[in-house]
């Protein structure tokens, strides 16, 4: 992570106090003070007026929202509120980062309490994209592409290891009732993904965007598929790779260094966990064509996303910070992975409060590990990811983003399940 | 249903025999029909070259396809066969329902056979959607829309109950497994969807479409809800009052003859089955204002349609004499009643198949009835709506049509199902 300047700021905050001209009795200062929280209140109005309670450093208070606080924030010097005032969406995360803001309370809480605020002004607004426009999303070739996903997945598996479950699964699970333990609904979600495919041994499967492996091993350990499997992520390969053979696995299963755009062959299945989110919109052309070229006739698809309920940017700071090129699709965005490619679209499932709870999982854990993280890597990575985690329940939580499954197949295969209670039984 | 001439056609047929110069030995009648051979040849392959035979009015024979021939057609004059030639996707229905073009053998099987080739046809040319702009549809403004239903629905109830089930539903029944009686498919259906939209005694809903008013009472009937529906039909809107008159249900079910767009109120639940394939997407921002302005804050939603894999027309016949206005639209299309206001769409199901069987029982009732039916109107209208009917189990088994069953709810509505576990229970 980038290091900002922390802690107070200088000359802004020293008492400069001159008498202004004909506004009557009060200090430069006390202008100043009396601008910057109404600056303050007019961000608030902007960001639909959350009930939050906003303190500054010099201690005067700026409450949002027609009820009762839900949180207090602290801005600890002026140039953060500055900040922050100038661009909310991307500085509140720059400065919570610094330590310059500080969230007093439940961080999930404050995060749900604005997203709620901000989504009804949006949609009280008459233009709901009006955020669309304000950032320009990196681009992901191939050469960016690999960049981007770089930047998130190989900063180090030992890192991923302190949070997440025990086969390293770093997508939404699927908890069959929310008191499933974490490791229990990533299997959950593994069985439940294979069985929307209809996998029967022998059948063969390609993974886009693979992560560390775990679902290409279920499918080659519990259901007999023979899998190769995709990801640009080097540490990620390198560690599925050694999995596999440790596994056993090595004859089943093939994991390749390479893009998406790149796969040859023909398979019974095609399946991407978590991998659409980072390809963007513009290249679903490129994506549609890759899952129509390797799928044989009869061939069964399965797409697993983070989306949106409209189409619209990822959260500014997230996408500049955490998830370069990150760009969740609406359902809308999705089908021109299908239509254009003759594809049947037999399923779709919006799994986004199982995404809250996996999240939830993860916070905990990684709250847990604070302090192997902070020796990792500094005191400010531990709050960017604090936030990111606490943030991405928020969204779900209140339905900025949803989780998408999609399960498809080529137009007129007539062997297609009959109903979906098999998937229950 | 427009009365066509019928029977063999004079004049192009008679014996002319004088011989034209420069063309070697044969008559202008050898000569004419070398040349519609060609041109039938021609079509064939325009349609993907379907193994079927076309047995002429003069014994000549063409066959398609690179398999024996899975059935027989018979055009009985030359004015029939340029008619078809000339524009085979409207003509063919045309010249069905006069008579002057026969299928020998199983009709549903002759239509599955040439859609599935002219589906292979499309999906290897370049431009999948060459057929979109080939004619006008009616736009279904409101007196417009008005004058389409009535084109199809207000024909007669009594023709109607001669092949639906006894509760009189026009709609895809859901086959909890295939040996299922209609009747209990169609109350499988309706239930499914009670389900779906979680209906609780005391729920308020509106039904947009409302045939028959099956759906409706039994939604009164068995889960307890007070249901206002809307239909433009004035003959099933009679029918369904009467109904819940003798079904004692007149105090929780209203039924409006209305359109959509005058829908008034606030409901827990917005419910149309069959409906939007007649709304035309034109249409679809003014329904979607519709259900935002009628569905109450953790409202949910259930729209269930025919649609197609990508956009695109109708069939040109079924739509100039069978459903005027209609167009069935891809998921991309239906996404427009959804993402403009903030819905949040939690399910889709693709029920392709059950509408296929479900045609199949109506098909086997029609063909019981088809005496009936003659002397209720004539030999013409019985043949078309064989056709239409054994026209739509083709579309579905061979995929041309889709059947979509959409979920949603209101954006961050978080009283949603955890799973879909309970609708299999």
């Amino acid at each position: 992570m980038r290091q900002e300047q922390s802690g107070d700021m200088p000359a802004a905050d020293a008492p400069i106090r001159y008498r202004a001209a004909g506004f009557g009795g009060g200090t430069l200062g006390d202008m100043m003070r009396g601008a910057e929280k109404r600056l303050l209140a007019r961000m608030m109005r902007s960001l639909g007026d959350p009930p939050v309670q906003v303190a500054l450093w010099d201690g005067q208070e700026v409450s949002g929202g027609a009820t009762p606080a839900m949180a207090r924030v602290l801005i600890r010097d002026r140039a953060a509120l500055l900040g922050l005032i100038s661009d909310p969406e991307l500085r509140f995360g720059e400065l919570y980062t610094a330590g310059r803001i500080e969230v007093q309370g439940d961080l999930v809480l404050f995060l749900e309490t604005v997203y709620r605020a901000m989504s009804a002004a949006s949609a009280a607004s008459a233009s709901p994209n009006r955020l669309a426009g304000l950032f320009q999303r990196r681009r992901n070739n191939v050469p960016e592409a690999r960049r981007n996903i770089h930047h998130h997945y190989d900063i180090g598996n030992d890192f991923y290891k302190l949070w997440l479950d025990s086969r390293m699964v770093y997508t939404c699970a699927y908890f069959q009732d929310q008191a499933q333990s974490l490791e229990e609904a990533q299997v959950g979600k593994m069985d439940y993904i294979c069985r929307k495919l209809r996998l029967q041994p022998g059948d063969t499967v390609v993974e886009a965007g693979c992560g560390w492996g775990a679902l290409a091993l279920h499918m080659a350990r519990h259901y007999g598929a023979r899998v190769t499997a995709y990801n640009i992520s080097k540490e990620q390969i390198a560690y599925a790779r050694e999995r596999a053979r440790a596994e056993g696995l090595d004859d089943r299963v093939q994991f390749v260094e390479d893009d998406y755009r790149n796969i040859r062959g023909r398979f019974d299945a095609f399946v991407s966990v978590g991998m659409l989110e980072h390809v963007g919109p513009e290249n679903y052309p490129q994506l549609g064509a890759t899952m129509d070229r390797c799928l044989a006739p009869g061939g069964r698809g399965l797409i697993h996303s983070i989306g949106r309920d409209r189409p619209g940017p990822m959260n500014a700071w997230i996408e500049r910070h955490i998830f370069p090129g990150a760009c969740p699709p609406s359902l809308s965005q999705m089908t021109h992975l299908f239509e254009p490619f003759g594809f049947s679209v037999l399923d779709v499932e919006n799994l986004r409060l199982h995404y809250a709870r996996t999240l939830e999982h993860w916070l905990q854990r990684y709250e847990s590990a604070a302090d192997r993280v902070e020796k990792m890597f500094d005191a400010a990575f531990v709050r960017a990811w604090r936030l990111y985690l606490a943030g991405s329940i928020a969204a779900f939580t209140t339905g900025s983003l949803q989780l998408f499954q999609v399960t498809f197949t080529r137009g007129g295969n007539n062997a297609i399940p009959w109903t979906r209670r098999y998937l229950y039984e």
